[in-house]
């Protein structure tokens, strides 16, 4: 039985693969355990700075496991209790990402539509190919994309994200830029080194600097001004107190390269 | 007496257009009691899948109607009583927008300016015309547009906003788009086929799970993340409930159309 | 000893300059509180209606002062104090300008980074040259931008804003103006013209009705959709019982000038 999640580290990046390309990478149980076990591992992991989710095949993914979720219809309850746990456990993968100390980069071709929509949304950052497409669209099939929609309307304009949800419609990578939820749109031929390129970037500051910044990012998203102040001051703070931040600032003043201990 | 608020419907979907043109569909008490009872209309039929917001006359929509507020300065509190009872019978009704059970895409053509922005602000879904205007100019007559700001900084980019609230300029469709008031900008000729078009589209989509999400869309929107997945994982799983989604999902699974039972 | 704020008053604008050409503008705590004692001194003044934040020589402002805060590692603490302290002050500065009875602009040229970058994000409004850039590049040292951050995020999508923080990238003109940062880019020659008519079309209104509006588009903006409309109708009926907002909207009905007491 494959992998349905390969990992493969370069130097301090973590590439994450979606590796169910027969069935455009479905959100099964299965999927969503091994994504969950994938980022628990990267949580542990004190080497790995900055995490690519990318996809093998021809669709980045396309939602949940339909066929997965019928079946359960023959349970006694007729799926419930299925239907409860799968999204359950889908949330707890989805809200993973934010909580996850390390920056992750969608990096997006073909398809990502219902929950592969979400899956893009709920990273931190994204990049696309030029022929990449997103939609919310399983209104099409008389299922609304309620959780793809916490996600999505977070990442871009309401009105946007309405349209896409009760329309079905897709959007093309140029709109999703437009809108923010890709930050940077590719030619399919260089996409998995531009995302390499980012990754690397974020992967040459300092971790621990990263790291706060990224829990604070979500910590004081939703606060009033004050108390995110409060917050984000304190941070600032700690940050100041790392000795590799008293030699960053001292190697800038001095017009030469930081020596931090964990390069 | 002309009726303020016409009534069309075309299969699943209700036309309702201000009806005004005189007095370029001015936010009289009584023009926002008719929207209010039509709304209520629209609200208790099961028959109706989507709306359309539009508008008779040279105009969209121009605000309150100052000739009318003016008038209730005789009053002996000097209108202060006929002030409140307005506003709050308007921020009334516009909230009944988003509590309605369907999808409501306003049609603009022509000025959208102070409440006349507002209400297209409040509606889920805007489509305009070319050389529609936007604006929130009341602060040029003295009189800061609070109430519309309320809609339109829940619709676009806050600094967007407030210089348009504090400058009183107007902006274009072109504009409109790009903050995202606007989904879509369509030729003066062909705008209500535009609307049209998407209001059946819409409605050919299951209603209910339709209703569902757009209830839990707002309900939504002002959540932290994880409170705003269990809100939405609720809604999904009693969506998955419905028999016509059993169907809706089966049909896609089978690769035809769906039979829905109120199709 | 210069002076680090510079005031120049013309008519109802207060021009403020940041005069720290030869160190970039950096906010050292004496630039704290120069720029903190000149928005005391505009709150005051009733004169004033609308205020530009500029700034001498070739930079707006590159953030905190970093040899002033390396200097502070020599206390008994190693800086912790005075980090708190630094922070602190510099979070009150920048909640001051929301606070403000009048809408202050940021007029930027060259580049606007880290604290620089938060100080335009914490005006109301901001005009920048085409060649401007902004970035919160903190993360480069070591020092995630945690405080900008709170700014930043409030005024443009969080995707990019994130991806700003943890890449250290700068954006252009052309992109903050998309994003919403800034919401008009001039040319270098024409950037202080372009300003002061802004400044001065906001002066030229009734300013009860700009202060009244400004500080209800704070307190609205992360209130619930009733709440907000309960907050904003008070508001508006406010503004409904000032005689010179019953002189503005009968000059519009009788197509005259308003002849407003304060004018």
């Amino acid at each position: 039985m494959q992998d349905l999640i390969l990992r493969n580290d370069t130097g301090h990046v973590a590439r994450l693969t979606l590796n169910d390309p027969d069935r455009l990478n479905v959100l099964s149980f299965e999927m969503i355990d091994a994504l969950a076990d994938a980022f628990r591992g990267i949580e542990a992991d004190e080497k790995i700075r900055a995490v690519i989710l990318s996809a093998n095949g021809k669709a980045f993914c396309v939602g949940h496991d339909l066929r997965q979720m019928q079946a359960s219809r023959q349970d006694e309850d007729a799926g419930r209790a299925a239907f409860d746990r799968l999204f359950g456990r889908c949330g707890g993968m989805m809200q993973m990402i934010p909580a996850l100390p390390q920056p992750v980069i969608a990096e997006v071709h073909g398809v990502a539509t219902a929950a592969g929509c979400q899956l893009v949304a709920a990273c931190d950052l994204a990049i696309a190919t030029e022929d990449a497409k997103f939609g919310v669209n399983g209104v099409d099939i008389g299922l609304f994309c309620s959780t793809p929609m916490v996600a999505l309307t977070r990442a871009i304009a309401p009105r946007a994200a309405f349209e896409m949800l009760v329309t079905g419609n897709f959007i093309t990578a140029a709109r999703a830029q437009e809108l923010g939820l890709v930050t940077r749109v590719a030619a399919q031929a260089s996409l998995s080194e531009v995302t390499m390129e980012m990754a690397q970037q974020i992967a040459a500051k300092l971790p621990a600097a990263v790291r706060m910044g990224k829990r604070t990012f979500h910590e004081q998203l939703r606060l009033g001004l004050a108390d995110a102040y409060a917050t984000a001051s304190g941070t600032i703070c700690e940050n100041l107190m790392l000795p590799d931040t008293e030699e960053g600032i001292s190697a800038f003043l001095e017009k030469r390269r930081p020596s931090w201990d964990d390069s």
